[in-house]
């Protein structure tokens, strides 16, 4: 397979660096492997729930060596959007921990009422009242934005509502579609490559999810890995008509190119 | 306007009874009319959250003369069906007090786990737990039942997410569609005639919501009465193809052909 130099690479989480609490084989000597050669990377993750510093803490629980400035999430994506759109915005914030972290760290106001952007991302302390107060503030005006559109998100119990559940309560009921930030979206994508620096030509985006991962990397015009860690097959992509740049069975694969 | 007699007849509340915690103009003297030439009829609403017991004292200090068995509610349908379709089923309800209650007066058991039957209702109780339980149910195979699919009640401070919004959690992380009884659809308008005992042309449906009631009555093949008390006016509709049968300002307008 020919290969391409990449300056600089984007690389997704769940599935593709871990399954669970477990490494996923060959995803420390990947890691390894870029730090050696001084090649930028982003770890890049839809999930909006926690901090950096608490993704970063769980990679290297694993073995798998990460600092915070190396974690870019769904929820910074979105922070850094909207400080983007508007310095010190008003935000009402339905999500967990790291979204509301995020938006702070942005330096703009979290309130409960007359917003300008009501932002959602996975919150699993969701209520009536959280879904009413966002309804209502859209329905005002407020800009309605969307951390991320995955409908589930699976766990040992099953796959449970994911964020792209919860946001259709306000879509529904309102008639706004909002504003998705996360993979497959070019949103975060963009944001991402400003972070690292660089243009789309010269990253790779690595994931396991067609839907998310390698989606994101063509609609953002980035060439694509894609390993067979995680969700996907690429029995079940084969006839796709678009396909991943690269194909590997995993990470230690792309290393012996 | 050439009338028809009309054997029974299905009336809406909000909009067309009542307005808030105000009775509106006519809704007594119609209601004392039809009790008056002995005609049956039916209070019919898509709100599954009360007991027909709480509706008809809401209606009585109102000032209209309601039984409770002269409510039907989208629970009471919700369970009758399901009751028609397996006796004694396990049903996991997300609702109010008045779906869990109708669902237990038809003999279901209302349960946690390995539900033959979800179903969901308003609920301003709602929480991620619930919302994850349905799924894995609907996952595992049991039937999706949505009391009704209205998007937003109104309220004093606005809008309010509708059970509509609050099912599309379930319908878009599983990608199952529900059962929807309530108006406009069919469904709860034909266990409204067999529990009245009278066929399709020997009813009028009246109500104030175009989307809804009279839709309703359109769908399942009933003359409708719509007013202009409520949320639709004459002027919104006067272009769709579909028109009702009749149209008044008001019940006593009705009254007085």
């Amino acid at each position: 397979m020919a290969m391409k130099e990449y300056k600089g690479y984007l690389v997704d989480l769940d599935g593709t660096m871990y399954k669970g609490s477990k490494q996923i084989h060959g995803a420390s000597e990947f890691v390894e492997y870029l730090e050696s050669k001084n090649t930028p990377f982003l770890f890049l993750t839809n999930n909006s729930s926690k901090t950096v510093g608490q993704i970063s803490e769980k990679l290297n629980n694993l073995g798998v060596k990460a600092k915070p400035d190396q974690v870019y999430t769904s929820s910074l994506a979105t922070a850094d959007y909207i400080r983007n759109e508007k310095e010190g915005a008003r935000v009402f914030v339905i999500g967990e921990e790291g979204l509301s972290h995020a938006i702070k760290q942005e330096g703009l106001e979290l309130v409960e009422d007359h917003a300008d952007y009501v932002v959602i991302g996975i919150d699993r302390n969701i209520n009536y009242e959280k879904f009413a107060k966002a309804c209502l503030q859209v329905r005002s005006g407020a800009t309605f934005i969307s951390t991320n559109g995955d409908i589930a998100i699976p766990t040992e119990r099953g796959m449970m509502p994911g964020n792209g559940a919860l946001t259709s309560v306000i879509s529904v009921s309102t008639g706004a579609e909002p504003i998705f930030v996360g993979k497959p979206e070019p949103l975060i994508m963009k944001r991402a490559l400003k972070r690292l620096g660089f243009s789309e030509a010269e990253v790779l985006m690595v994931g396991d999810n067609y839907n998310t991962d390698i989606k994101a990397g063509m609609k953002a015009g980035i060439d694509t890995l894609m390993v067979e860690t995680g969700l996907s097959s690429f029995d079940e992509i084969k006839d796709m008509e678009h396909q991943p740049t690269y194909k590997c069975d995993n990470l230690l694969q792309w290393l012996i190119h």
